[in-house]
């Protein structure tokens, strides 16, 4: 019997996150206040976010220990598996090894509650009572409302409405856990009622829904704001996956050529990927690749600079591969992959070099989520095939040369509640949307002047 | 920081299962004919199962060995973690402890791969192409054409057709695990078209798909029929749960003084529960509960005679509780828990008054649920609720009287496809509905007159 599975014991969780600050090729360019455009101090940030987030946001410590009351929460679904997937190596043909890390098995069914445990942590020992956030498709929401559960915080959430309106089952999951959501443009904000002021009909967007989660917080009283990817810090705390998968290679006498994961924002990437970087920058010979939508093609297609974090330009301004802040992605199935930009940290170590990224469609995508599922038994998150189609193609690739080849990717999440797109797939429905270069011209001429 | 999750280490994985019709108190009934009356033989059965399962519905033995294809399978998501649930036990302030199995971390979403697994292997070494069921809910139908994906076999699913059209997510579940998925009554066999002939609307019922799957088993080559509860090799593959809590619980050095699980058709209760009816019979002080729904009350208000699997006849007929095979219970949210009998296995152990039996509504269910997810983090399917109410009703009981307690119940499944249902608990859409006595009365009329 082969152990396709490899299982770290609770024992084994790691009791610290990697912060690849400490470790990046060149200094770390500083996020701009978006009104003076001058560097952000922790007092901008400080109505926004508790301080110890805003510390580990600008920390260099190379290790930065997971408290105690974060670590018990873990242990609800951490350490998750690692396998090999033995199925699909058989049915691709492969001489290549696959191995996924399964971080749908949270109870949100993502990698999310990874940082929306600290998140919702540090609020709580801040003396934060209420959270506010926005969320696309639902993952993040769903994640904070989870947890701010745990933690017995309030969680409100805007979720973008034309999503609030399609997939009502995440919305049903924050509201089972307590927290409260509503669709974004909302009249409970200034922002929301000015949006609807001009369009009753507005469909939203997350720009829109950051606005109005961003003014709720500063509005409130002991009301602060989370982000769930692009932020330093939630690279930080998402560095437990990758942590795990080292040390389950390890006890297979196994290491990756290649480490793969699906990006928008950044974090499943990040978290993953990071803990390889350091070994790299140790010598080792290891492949990082992010693996981004042909629709929203922030990495491969996107410049680096200085942009806005949102559409209404309220989030700081950062050095970045962005798209323009404009830029509004047409309605693929991987919600969670339609961010303009990339985290800072993954923008600067793709500029450099260390990483890499390419852009995979949609219908390719399905095609091997569907393949995958058949042979390994698990339906993916729309996103997570994304890496899912990377793999193969890195699978095939060294069928083509004969060459053995270790590889290992992130499933993100499960699919279980993104049914429907897997119905859009097999009924001929879904097409791949590649984004017209002319149009990526026209939202990048709308970057901020910077003079920093 | 407190170990809340009881990990069952790989190497401990059960490699046998137990068959508990070893330690019945009193003779068990052979199943009869449901056309002659008489007791059925291996003959009768063949043309719809294969013969090592119809050798493990009647076998004697206590132990039978997991054979190596299905452990492998089984270690994609087995051994699967026991909770202590100390938030719950918090937030109830009672001086019981609880603790929870959840099964819901297998790829489908619920405990009833663990036979779905061995029905597709012993298929597959006898030499069957293609399988044929039934699906109310779709939790089966989704359980065996993952595990056939597994094996490489065909997988046929008629699904109740209210469901069908009201619960697409498992349809579309079935599907991409490359299984085939038709509305019943459907125009594919005899049995469906003439319903259809009678009334072209009829929205479908368990009893009429069970009819269309074996009708479609025996009318094709090298196909068989698959059944996901009630019979006794499905409570004998369902004992790897049971048998893992027990090494579990040991690990923290406790025992329950009460086991409970969900009942419909008896597999997941028998699951857990079996290997602590062993304990039982050898002396143990340990109290075995099935909770079932007030609107399904075949346990709880049931007679013990012997009557038919199915309503359209064509099942044996079996001792066991039931309501009458042509009991309708009314549309509550825990599809699963609809069947109209009671695994006979678990019949004549509550006649003999070795387990215990209670009902509970539907609102109080899935309020407990809903504080269950917000303590625990885990979205429970609707059926597993029932468990959950019972040991909340256990938690209060031992509150009220000032003692020490532990509790054991199955979290047979997650409730991330069935958040509808939770939607209309919130909406205040839900009701409970106590059905009544004299309804049951008239069902029970049709009981069959058995010779035997």
């Amino acid at each position: 019997m082969e152990a396709k599975k490899i299982f770290l014991p609770e024992s084994e969780l790691p009791r610290t996150w990697y912060n690849i600050a400490a470790d990046m090729p060149t200094p770390m360019e500083p996020p701009l206040h978006p009104g003076t455009g001058q560097p952000c101090g922790p007092e901008d940030l400080a109505p926004i976010f508790p301080m110890p987030l805003i510390e580990q946001e600008v920390s260099q410590e190379r290790w930065i220990d997971i408290p105690d009351e974060v670590l018990e929460k873990y242990l609800i679904w951490r350490p998750t598996p690692l396998y090999r997937a033995s199925g699909l190596e058989k049915f691709l043909d492969t001489p290549a090894k696959i191995y996924f890390k399964n971080e749908g098995v949270s109870p949100a069914g993502s990698h999310k509650p990874n940082t929306a445990v600290p998140q919702a942590y540090y609020n709580k020992i801040s003396g934060t009572k209420r959270i506010c956030t926005e969320t696309g498709a639902g993952q993040w929401g769903s994640a904070l409302s989870f947890c701010c559960s745990l933690f017995g915080l309030e969680c409100k959430v805007y979720m973008v409405k034309v999503s609030y309106q399609q997939k009502p089952y995440r919305r049903m999951m924050m509201e089972t856990w307590g927290g409260t959501c509503v669709p974004s443009p909302s009249t409970e904000t200034n922002a929301g009622r000015s949006i609807l002021a001009q369009n009753p009909d507005s469909p939203g967007s997350l720009g829109i829904a950051i606005s109005e989660a961003v003014e709720d917080a500063i509005t409130h009283e002991d009301t602060r704001y989370c982000l769930g990817s692009v932020l330093n810090h939630v690279c930080l705390h998402q560095s437990v996956i990758g942590l795990e998968a080292k040390e389950q290679m390890a006890m297979v006498g196994d290491y990756p050529d290649v480490v793969i994961g699906c990006h928008g924002g950044g974090s499943n990437f990040a978290g993953l990927g990071f803990p390889f970087v350091s070994d790299k920058a140790n010598g080792k010979d290891v492949r990082i690749l992010a693996a981004e939508p042909i629709s929203c093609p922030t990495l491969t297609k996107g410049v680096y600079e200085f942009d806005y974090g949102d559409q209404a330009k309220m989030a700081p301004i950062s050095k970045m591969y962005t798209l323009g802040h404009d830029f509004m992605p047409p309605g693929i199935h991987a919600g969670g992959l339609r961010y303009h930009g990339a985290a800072p940290l993954v923008s600067q170590l793709l500029d450099a070099g260390v990483i890499e990224a390419k852009a995979v469609g949609q219908v390719e995508c399905f095609e091997a989520a569907v393949q995958f599922a058949r042979c390994e038994g698990i339906i993916p998150a729309p996103e997570s095939s994304h890496a899912i189609r990377a793999a193969f193609d890195e699978a095939l690739q060294a069928k083509e040369e004969g060459k053995e080849k270790t590889i290992l990717f992130n499933l993100s999440g499960h699919g279980h509640v993104d049914m429907a797109s897997y119905d859009a797939y097999f009924s001929g429905g879904l097409e791949n949307y590649e984004y017209p270069s002319e149009a990526i011209q026209e939202s990048l001429a709308a970057l901020p002047k910077v003079d920093f």
